[in-house]
């Protein structure tokens, strides 16, 4: 069978993308080096470096990547935009509770002691943050021309990403089901 | 002058402490020894590995104690609980956005790929949140007994900390004044 090399290439890429993500979400930013990532998607070292020259550019790129198709698969599970608002804001939360949001928080924690590392995060945590606003925005059909409505989904997004934090340690889905079920309600009542 | 020596462990300890938390904030889990933060408090190594024989009890006991001194420090500000909700909620908000929270965060997210740190920073963070959630149920003057308003604190902090985590890379006071004007009416709408 031939595959034609510029598919290989973004075949291999992808596949370093996803592993970095993995690696970052498991053995934080100390234990996630290009080399270890390389090994762990089968891919050699030189052609890790070949795509991502740079420790940096492999990290936050995966980030980002698996953001994105995240958001894409979000937007995806609604295609007719918000139907029920309480599975949207369900949907959101999650977001925030999964493998990516660990691999996002051990690179923003790494970044605030890492000047070099700081301003590429600091440059993907706005772009990933519109990002993830706007869909709100739609999914929830959230009218922002009026007053307060665009400062509760920002809100709303900080309360998602909190509640991610509480789950760092121990498994909070009990909790986080109950609070989002009440502020699924209150968010509703607050939009319309 | 005389300083009876229970006093002058006293103090060490405290200084001790205090430094502890500083170093987290500033230099991140990797950068924090004993060692380091015995110099950084101006008192012997071996007077601090008397007082914390393993790094983890010098760092859980200093995040302990400083979220306890924070703790006390929010009553004092309000002796008659809830003058005004809105007041209580730019305060307990507070509480997640200085050196404090990003210590913490710190120590959370070593945490979680640390195995020995895990259980020690586990149940800190549940007996430092039990306080926290009960502070903010006195100072807002939730009624518990009301379906719904004890996911209504706890997503209200929830926000909080997620606030202070978009607050490690940047300045975020200005959008996070307008989020809380925002949120602290809500909240104060559905406690009433």
């Amino acid at each position: 069978m031939h595959v034609p090399k510029q598919d290989r290439s973004r075949a291999t890429r992808q596949r370093l993308l996803a592993a970095a993500v993995a690696c970052l979400a498991e053995h934080g930013w100390a234990g996630s080096t290009v080399a270890v990532v390389a090994e762990r998607a089968g891919v050699s070292r030189g052609a890790a470096q070949h795509h991502f020259p740079t420790r940096e550019d492999l990290f936050t790129a995966a980030v980002e990547y698996v953001a994105e198709e995240r958001s894409t698969a979000l937007r995806a599970l609604f295609p007719e935009g918000a139907a029920d608002r309480r599975a949207v804001v369900a949907a959101l939360v999650d977001l925030f509770t999964g493998p990516l949001f660990r691999a996002a928080l051990h690179l923003w924690v790494a970044a605030s002691d890492e000047e070099q590392l700081r301003l590429r995060v600091t440059e993907l945590e706005a772009r990933v943050g519109r990002e993830t606003h706007r869909i709100a925005v739609d999914l929830l059909a959230a009218d922002e021309s009026r007053p307060g409505v665009r400062e509760t989904v920002q809100g709303f997004l900080d309360m998602s990403r909190g509640l991610g934090l509480a789950n760092l340690l121990t498994d909070d889905a009990a909790r986080r089901q109950r609070v989002v079920a009440q502020w699924g309600e209150i968010l509703n009542g607050v939009l319309d």
